[in-house]
Parts: structure tokens; C-alpha cells; sequence
């Protein structure tokens, strides 16, 4: 789909196919329909990152709050979105073994305790190691400091599913 | 489950129970959780009233997007949210005649087309011969006026909503 036909769905479709790309919270996604036509994939991109912005930082922890956790409940349910799903395989949050899984369990209720909020992060850009380090050396950081890098992390994992949706925007011509 | 039974809530047993609140925006109730404890159901009421109106008017259409039609494609393919499935029944939109489903759809369509958002009513208020009226005088209505009307029957299914998983707050002693 390139951007020209995504100006074209109505809301309705709007919403079923990009309802998601902030995880369950296809409000944003209703809302920045409003602003249509989009000029570009990155238009559409920055208009969903404003909206995000111009939340009160309550509406950003809520964001926040609507991710499961990395290897969580949701995982080992079935009951993650197709999108968390295939991201959290593909970093292997699938395939931890026991000591790997205890750790990852005992850091993320470490880490929502402190902060009310879930550690996030964009999987599809990480690996296992990586995840558990960045996530033991997050439960260090300020509140504040951790809700806005959980929203970046909202914002990349935002990005790259736009971009497994819609086509990349046309480099410009020389 | 009365007030103090949900402040004593983690956020994820919080956004599981009351996150369609509002339909299917589970990030505004996730969002109020941070200004927990509430001192009474009308505090937390009023807590996602106030998250709603401090929205930009792009975030408000966005709620309203969020709704399905009355009598509408998710009715008839069984993909209505539980609470919405419950209140349109109670209004008698899974029971109308040939005529009224298709003065139903025809008037739906028209308000979409006009205002670029559904036309939302809190149905458990209603019946479907008063549901009908209200359609067809919407439908003639400036967008903006339309948009605050909506996000009013949005606040009147919340309330309900509530008060359905909620004890309603003790009247003040004498």
C-alpha cells in the first residue's frame, strides 16, 4: 500500500489496518485520521508522534501501560497481539531458558514497582542479552527519565510496524 | 467491588477491568490510574471525564471512531465489544424490522459521510424508536456541535459502565 492509498480508506479501515501500531490503542490512530492527507509515510509517522507529545505526561504512562511485559503473562497465554507476538519471537523471548526467564521475570516487577508503568522496548532492534542488560540497567533511572524513553521505544516500535504496512517513502530525486 | 478495593489495584488488574470504560480506549483508563487513590466513583468519573476534555479535538473524533455503528457490520458479524453487544441489544438494535435496519444503515452512512465519525448515543437510555429520531435530527447538526454531543453520550456509557463494576458511592450521612 503506498500513501496515496492509505489517504484514500475511510476511518473505518484506517483504524482496522493501523489500529495497532501503538500497541491497543487505536485511539491515536483515529484521532491523527483526522489530519489526512498524509504527504508521506513520514508525515503520517509525525503525526502520530505529535499526538503522543501533546499528551500530559498521565496520557504517556498510559500509553506505557497498555504493553505487556517482554516474556510475560501475555507470552506465555497466547493472548499477545500478533504484532507483540512476532516482535518478542524474533528477539527470542520465546526461547529463554529457566535462569534467563526467572531473571527477566524478577527484573520486570522490579521495574514496575518502582515505576508503574512496564519496561519497554522495541524488540525487533535487540536480542536477548541485550534486552535483560537494558532492562536491569532501566530499573536504575529516574521515573520521569524512564517515561520518556519508553515512549521513544513507542515511538521506534511505531515506526517499524508503519513500515511493514505502508511503503517506505520514495527517495528523493536527484 | 467498592473504591477502596480499586485503588488497591496494580495498574494491569485496573486497565483488565476498566479499560473499556470508554470503548475500546484502554489507554485512558490506564492513563487515570496514575492519579489513584480516588476518593469516591465520582472522583474517578470525573478523572476520565477531565482526560477526555483535555484532548484535542483530533484526539476527541478519535474516541468517537472507536465506536461501532448502531445496528451495524460488528453487530451482525458477532465482533462487538461485550458491553456494546449488551447495550444495543437492551435498545432493541439487534431486533429491528427490514425497514428500520435499512433507515438504520442509510442514516448511519449519511451522518459518517458528513461528520467523518459515527454517531454515538448511549443506547441504554434509549429505545430504538427514539434512537431513529435522534439519528435523523444529528445527522442535520454543524460537525462541531456533533462532536461535543457525541463525547457527551460517550461520558453517559461511562458513567453506566461504572456504575455496572462499581459500588455507587454512599450518600452523604445526614
Amino acid at each position: 500500500m503506498d500513501i496515496a492509498a492509505v489517504n484514500a480508506l475511510p476511518y473505518e479501515d484506517f483504524v482496522n489496518i493501523f489500529g495497532n501500531v501503538v500497541e491497543k490503542c487505536p485511539v491515536i490512530t483515529a484521532a491523527v485520521w483526522t489530519g489526512r492527507p498524509f504527504a508521506s509515510l513520514s508525515a503520517l509517522e509525525a503525526a502520530i508522534n505529535e499526538f503522543i507529545d501533546a499528551l500530559p505526561e498521565s496520557g504517556k504512562e498510559g500509553i506505557l501501560r497498555c504493553h505487556p511485559d517482554l516474556a510475560g503473562r501475555d507470552l506465555h497465554s497466547g493472548t499477545l497481539t500478533q504484532e507483540s507476538r512476532e516482535e518478542q519471537a524474533r528477539a527470542g523471548m520465546d526461547a529463554l531458558n529457566t535462569e534467563e526467564a526467572s531473571r527477566m521475570a524478577r527484573l520486570n516487577d522490579e521495574y514496575k514497582k518502582r515505576f508503574g508503568f512496564p519496561f519497554v522496548v522495541c524488540a525487533r532492534m535487540s536480542d536477548k542479552a541485550n534486552i535483560l542488560r537494558q532492562l536491569s540497567q532501566r530499573c536504575q533511572n529516574e521515573r520521569a527519565v524512564e517515561r520518556a524513553r519508553g515512549i521513544d521505544e513507542v515511538k521506534k516500535i511505531c515506526r517499524l510496524r508503519l513500515q511493514g504496512l505502508v511503503l517506505t517513502d520514495a527517495p528523493n530525486k536527484l
